[in-house]
């Protein structure tokens, strides 16, 4: 671990992920498995940041460390700045001789972060920490405030998702409409009927279908799109200004 | 000065304010008239937090120190965390002056904040540390970092300026086209074709026509209008799902 932290300040990470069917969520153990003390409680990727270390940095330095990637696309969306936050005291007392700090309130900044679940790589932390993916409808009880955590961070992407092009951030790079379909359903946790979100889908330049299909699946291969960020820039410029 | 601050947490107030014809901010000077050790320098309302003390918490108390008002619209819209944003050293010795702490690192949570400008009350903070309106299209030198603060509050203004009805939080209850023509051009920088402007904004549900005039003017008196919120969300529901 590396020495010198900040006791003031900490970032945690809200990471989802898509499977093709369900919404994850990746959470790690408290504790290294290696360890004696290990008690078994969940948490979110995260740490005090390094003395100098900026915020947005941390985040990435923590995500790489427990999901192996580089450039991971995270967001800021919320300070978790409630006094009491690092109750009960067993868990601060857990956390001081974690860090070997007197530490007297720790303010989080929380960010959440997309990844294409096939793409991330087990690191030395992620086995020592367990990372596992959960699913984000049944999210265990975790340590702290990283319950509301992750509820704030399941709720910024639900309203952002409808404004921003975020969606393709969880899918590959070529996918089906289907997929489209669920990965709406899972991070909404509502149902559309097929007929009608194709139908809106197909409407949208931003959404090539491509002229190749499926490969390797037991049904009928369904057609391949692919996103345009090009075409999304286009059309935003059109409907950015919704007063004038 | 309240005691016990807690050293690594401050907010900085970027409060604006439309006077019908110039974008406003205000500043204060950092130290009380009546100090001996009066620099002039200028900086925006802001604080470290009380230990304790919730960050819009603290963010509202000083709003309200500084302006005598309660219940103002506030808007965190950053988090300014530059390892070295309390350089020169001169300043970093001021802040610790001031406070009587030692101070390693401060990150500062900034807010943007809207008030009508005739609606604000000297407070003895206020005639205090010389608070007072400086136009935004030329903001004197600040202390640390906070011409950047300012710099990325109005950026953020402008871009929310767009998506949500912030401009009525500047403007009286009762406004005529032109005041809220004059508010766009101030805020954005730019200059709109009058007639153009008129008619886009004639065309919305949620801008409503009075049956009433201005009043004690030279020219001749304008009619007047005002925001309806119930109509703005009404509308709002038919055009929030960009994709779906």
């Amino acid at each position: 671990m590396p020495g010198n932290f900040n006791p003031h300040l900490s970032v945690d990470c809200v990471v989802f992920g898509f499977n093709g069917h369900e919404l994850k969520i990746l959470l790690i153990n408290r504790d290294a498995i290696n360890e004696q003390s290990q008690s078994g409680k969940l948490k979110l990727p995260g740490d005090l940041i390094i003395s100098g270390e900026m915020l947005n940095a941390a985040a990435q330095r923590i995500l790489t460390e427990f999901t192996g990637l580089q450039d991971i696309y995270l967001k800021q969306f919320g300070i978790f700045d409630d006094p009491d936050r690092l109750a009960p005291y067993s868990d601060l007392e857990w956390l001081e001789a974690r860090t070997g700090l007197k530490i007297e309130r720790v303010v989080t900044i929380a960010y959440y972060s997309l990844v294409k679940i096939d793409l991330s790589i087990p690191t030395d932390l992620s086995i020592a920490y367990n990372a596992r993916w959960y699913s984000c409808s049944s999210v265990p009880a975790l340590i702290f405030d990283h319950n509301r955590i992750v509820e704030e961070g399941l709720n910024t992407l639900k309203r952002e998702l409808l404004t921003e092009p975020l969606c393709f951030k969880l899918l590959p790079e070529k996918f089906t409409l289907n997929q489209l379909h669920r990965l709406y359903e899972a991070i909404l946790g509502l149902s559309f009927d097929n007929r009608n979100f194709r139908k809106k889908i197909q409407r949208l330049p931003y959404i090539i279908p491509l002229n190749e299909r499926q490969n390797g699946v037991s049904h009928k291969p369904a057609l391949l799109h692919t996103f345009s960020y090009e075409k999304y820039l286009d059309l935003k410029k059109e409907n950015t200004s919704f007063i004038l």
